[in-house]
C-alpha cells in the first residue's frame, strides 16, 4: 500500500510508492522507453496484457478488453494509488500520513503504436478530451477525492516510460499544493479586483499580441508572461469556466482543433521535442466558481533542469514568451 | 539587461535571461557537458579565460588570474543577473516586472579537471564551505540584495553545462518563493509549538533512527519523512542557527567531514549519480531567528521528471526514505 505523507514545513503532500519501490540498482532502467523485445501492451491485440478496461471507444459490437477499439481507459499496472480502502489519517510523531487511497488510470489514446499527438487526426484528439471529460464526471461520484489530475508525458526527456502515445490521471484524495496556490492568488486577485485573473491575462494577451500564439473562436493560446520554460504555453477557453468536466461537446471540438495545431506549432519550431501537459482545473469539491479558470499547460522539455528549480521555486528562462511567441506564429 | 517578472497568479518571480537568450534551434547544446575541443575554461593556467576574479585561495605571493590558486570564484559570465544598475520596479497591464539586479558567480571548487566532490580532500571541502560563508558575508553589505541562493549541479542530468567541478551562487533582490514558503511554514509551527521544526525533526530523526544516514558532534544527515525524490538527503546542524554565515571555522570543518562522508555514500550506492545541492538559509534582510535553521539539501537526479511535477508540486517518490536511509547507512 502507497502512502500519502505531508511535508511538515511546507504543507505539501507526497506520495511514497511501494509498489514501485525501487532499489539503488534499479534506477537505471528507469530512462529507458522501450518495451521489452519490442513488446507493447498499449498495442492492438495485446488487451489482455492490461488490467481491465475502465472506458473504451470501440466499434460497435466489440467486446471489451478485446479487439476493435480505437482509445482505452485502464488502471496503471503499477498504480502509485489504489482506489480499495479507507481513508486513514494517522500521525507519527510530529509527522503526518494518510492511506494511499486514489485512482490511476491509463488513457490509452489511440491503438497505432507508432502515432503521436502531433499527427492524430481531430477526431482522435476530440476522443481524448472527451474521454478526460467522462472520466471526471465518473470518477467525481467518489466522495472520498477531492482532486483529478490530468497529464500527459510524451518522450523520455518528459518522463514517458513507454513509447505508444497515452495520458495519465490520478485522483486523489487532497489537493496538490499547488493547485492550492493558484486558486488561492486567483482568489486575492477576484476579491480585490472583481474580477477572474484568468479572464484579465485573455483581454491583456488579445490586446497586445506579442505573447499570442493562436487563438479560434472558443480557445486562446499564448506563452505567459512569467514563463517558468522556454516555449511554455497555455491554452484557455476564452469565456469563463472553472470546471472542466462542464465544457461541451462542441467545445471539446473547438479544443482540439487549437490543441494540434499548437502541438503542431511547438513540434515543428523545436523539433519533436519531449513535452509534458497538465491540465489545471478545479477541485471536485466546489461548485462553479467565479475565481478560477480551467487550462491546459504545455511545456516542452528542453532544459535540464533539476533539484535546484524544485528546491527554491526559482527559474531562470532563456528564451522571453515574447520571443517564443514570435516563433511559433511564424509557423503555420 | 534581464528581467525579474513575477507570476502574477502565484506571486513567484522568474527570471527571463537575454544573456542567454536561446532560439530554438539552441536547445540541443544545452545538453552537452563537454568544453570544444576539450578546452575548459575553469583549468589552471586558463584564468585569462574567465572574467577577474572575486577570491581566491592561493598560494602565497601569487598573484589575481595567474596560476598558484586552489580554488577561485569569478563573475558567471553568462550571467542570468548583473550587478550593475538601479532596481526599478514597473508595471506592464496588470503584470510586474523588475530589471534584473544581482550577482551571478561561479565557485570553482579545484584547479583539477577531473577531481568531482566525493574524491575532496577535507581540506578542499573545507575551502569551499568556508568560500561560501566569506561570499555571503561580502553580499550582504550590499543593501540590494535580499537572498543569496547558492547551490551546486553536478553532472550533466543535473544541469551542469560544465564537467570541471564548481557551484553557483545567484544574489537576488527578491526572497525566492520556495524559501518564502519554508519561512512560513516554520514560523507558523513555531508560534504554535515554540519550537523551531527542524530542531523538532532532528530530535525525532535521532531518537527513531530509521532515517538517520549519519551524524557526528555538530550536524546530522537523514532522508526527510516526506521526502520527494528517491535518496533526497538533508544536512543540517544539530544546534539551532539560522545564517549560514554565522558558521565558525570549527563547525565548517565539522560540515566539511559529514559532507564528504554523505556524497561518498550516495555515489558509491548509487553509483556516481548526478546530484543537486542547495543551500538553505535565511534572508540578508533579517537578523538570528529562532525559527529558521539552515541546512543543505542533497538530490541525486534518479528519476526524469518534468513539467508535471513542476505544474501541481505532486511528486511520487518510488523508493521509501527508510529504505534509502538503510542503504545509505550500510555503505562505509
Amino acid at each position: 500500500m502507497s502512502e500519502l505523507r505531508k511535508d511538515p514545513i511546507l504543507g505539501r503532500w507526497i506520495i511514497i510508492s511501494t509498489e514501485r519501490s525501487k532499489r539503488p540498482s534499479d534506477f537505471d532502467e528507469t530512462h529507458s522507453e522501450k518495451s521489452e523485445n519490442g513488446f507493447c501492451p498499449f498495442d492492438h491485440g495485446n488487451e489482455d496484457k492490461t488490467p481491465h478496461e475502465i472506458l473504451a471507444i470501440r466499434k460497435d459490437g466489440s467486446l471489451p478488453d478485446r479487439p476493435g477499439w480505437s482509445l482505452r481507459v485502464v488502471p496503471n499496472k503499477f498504480p502509485a494509488l489504489k482506489i480499495e480502502g479507507d481513508l486513514n489519517r494517522e500521525g507519527n510523531g510530529m509527522y503526518d500520513k494518510m492511506s494511499g487511497i486514489g485512482a490511476h488510470e491509463v488513457i490509452i489514446e489511440t491503438s497505432e503504436h507508432s502515432r503521436i499527438m502531433s499527427a492524430f487526426p481531430i477526431q482522435t484528439m476530440k476522443d481524448v478530451l472527451w474521454t478526460y471529460r467522462e472520466r471526471i464526471r465518473d470518477l467525481k461520484r467518489d466522495r472520498r477525492f477531492k482532486y483529478i489530475l490530468i497529464f500527459k508525458n510524451h518522450g523520455a526527456a518528459a518522463g514517458a516510460s513507454l513509447e505508444h502515445t497515452h495520458s495519465q490521471l490520478i485522483a486523489l484524495p487532497i489537493i496538490p499544493i499547488t493547485v492550492e496556490e493558484e486558486l488561492h492568488g486567483s482568489k486575492d486577485y477576484y476579491e480585490y479586483k472583481e474580477r477572474c485573473i484568468f479572464c484579465d491575462m485573455i483581454r491583456q494577451e488579445i490586446a497586445e499580441k506579442e505573447r499570442l500564439v493562436t487563438q479560434n473562436v472558443d480557445f486562446i493560446a499564448f506563452t505567459p508572461y512569467a514563463s517558468r520554460f522556454p516555449f511554455e504555453t497555455w491554452l484557455l477557453p476564452r469565456r469563463h469556466f472553472s470546471h472542466y468536466e462542464t465544457a461541451s461537446d462542441d467545445m471539446l471540438e473547438s479544443l482540439a482543433n487549437i490543441f494540434l495545431e499548437v502541438i503542431g506549432k511547438l513540434d515543428r519550431a523545436l523539433d519533436h521535442p519531449s513535452f509534458n501537459f497538465i491540465l489545471h482545473t478545479s477541485p471536485l469539491t466546489s461548485d462553479q466558481i467565479d475565481y478560477y479558470h480551467w487550462h491546459f499547460e504545455i511545456i516542452p522539455v528542453l532544459t535540464k533542469v533539476a533539484g535546484f528549480e524544485w528546491g527554491t521555486g526559482f527559474f531562470i528562462n532563456p528564451t522571453s514568451p515574447e520571443q517564443a511567441a514570435s516563433y511559433l506564429r511564424e509557423i503555420s
